[in-house]
């Protein structure tokens, strides 16, 4: 499992994506599922990846390897004009790598599993979001629901339907989503640290902040105890539940 | 789906259910979840169901028609001495009612699928609180985890971790299910109101308090905009994440 989330807000793209790869509990090895392409003053790419490791690697250099290809007219990241394309692109990726492993996982009861979300600016175009299934179709993300999450999304989605609005800043939203990421990382042991985020800025067509985020980290460590409090404050600031006189 | 939730604390157990039973988003019903048994002064047992709604109800039949066998020496729900007894019943029934159905489930490649939660006290004997499994078997609470869910669990499941200890009250216990609920009505449909909520105190050998909570409880109402709010005031009082100057 993994928990990966993204938001679209006014202001600009929000990643994060945890680290964790398993197979089975007793198996679990630390693998990057964010990546990002950048060319300054042109274009911003970034990628969130959940689902066998296996798939979303095989994706990923297949993207990277059509970057390089000589033959002339090729469609690769760098060359397309729009996200829509990009997240096509993506979906392709991914069907073909089906084409090739999908008949010999089916053979051993494997499944193939796979999702995506994906998203940036491209000059000319305004930043978009996407998220892209298991068999390479994708939706868009709009003002109505300005985010995607993709592997463990439940534990880390009650704070998020709560805050997420596209107005938010930036900075908000990277303590958002990692309140979200700390709430899953509590439940979910196949979601892991450390944690990776990516900042983008509306218009500005070069990646605004990247960091990563290690179990040690101070902001985090205070922002995960910060929250548990204020939560159990606001529940016992929470007006009762009175049990009548005769409840004994 | 359904999502039910019991608490065991030192002063007694609390108990939650919703109410909504689907077969698809198109077929949606109304069934409750929440059964309980009580012989004042002697014994309290409360069931919480989850899963394929012919298979709980089936469990639910042969427990009850068990009650009034005539025949010596019958083990049921009213003449079994200790909770472990009263999970084995429930578990007993469960596998009565899989050899009866379970291959005809199986050859349509439906899933036999059930879950309970079974609790309550029985004179001579302390509360007790049981989470049986879709095969039979069970595990009972202990004051490291006081609590089950079934179901969808995975939305209220944060809010339960960070609150719960076995020396609450049953009030703030009561305000806290509802809260997880909230929680959960919000992402899953096939969650819906009204509710079902019971407490019993420790030693009291009766129920304390049976209610149901509809949409238009204000109570409920009151907790879950109270609840958003102090979410909202609580994220925005937090240590805001900073951005470098450089980032731009």
């Amino acid at each position: 499992m993994s928990y990966c989330v993204a938001l679209k807000l006014n202001q600009g793209l929000v990643f994060g994506a945890d680290t964790r790869t398993n197979a089975g509990v007793d198996n679990v090895a630390c693998f990057r599922k964010l990546h990002s392409w950048e060319v300054r003053e042109e274009r911003v790419i970034v990628m969130l990846t959940a689902g066998n490791l296996a798939v979303t690697q095989a994706v990923m250099s297949m993207l990277n390897e059509r970057l390089t290809e000589p033959s002339a007219g090729t469609r690769n990241l760098y060359t397309v004009s729009t996200m829509f394309q990009v997240a096509r692109l993506v979906g392709d990726a991914l069907r073909a790598v089906r084409s090739v492993d999908g008949s010999a996982l089916a053979a051993s009861n494997n499944t193939f599993a796979a999702s995506f979300i994906v998203g940036g600016q491209i000059r000319g175009d305004s930043p978009r979001l996407f998220s892209v299934y298991n068999e390479g179709n994708f939706i868009e993300a709009t003002s109505d629901t300005p985010f995607f999450q993709i592997g463990e999304h439940k534990y880390g989605k009650p704070i998020l339907d709560r805050v997420v609005v596209p107005e938010m800043t930036l900075e908000d939203a990277a303590k958002l989503m990692l309140l979200s990421f700390d709430s899953t990382l509590r439940s979910n042991l196949s979601v892991g640290m450390p944690l990776d985020l990516l900042l983008y800025r509306t218009d500005a067509l070069h990646i605004s902040l990247e960091r990563r985020i290690g179990k040690d980290d101070p902001y985090f460590l205070g922002l995960s105890s910060g929250w548990s409090k204020a939560l159990r404050e606001a529940f016992t600031r929470l007006e009762p539940f009175e049990l009548p006189d005769k409840a004994g």
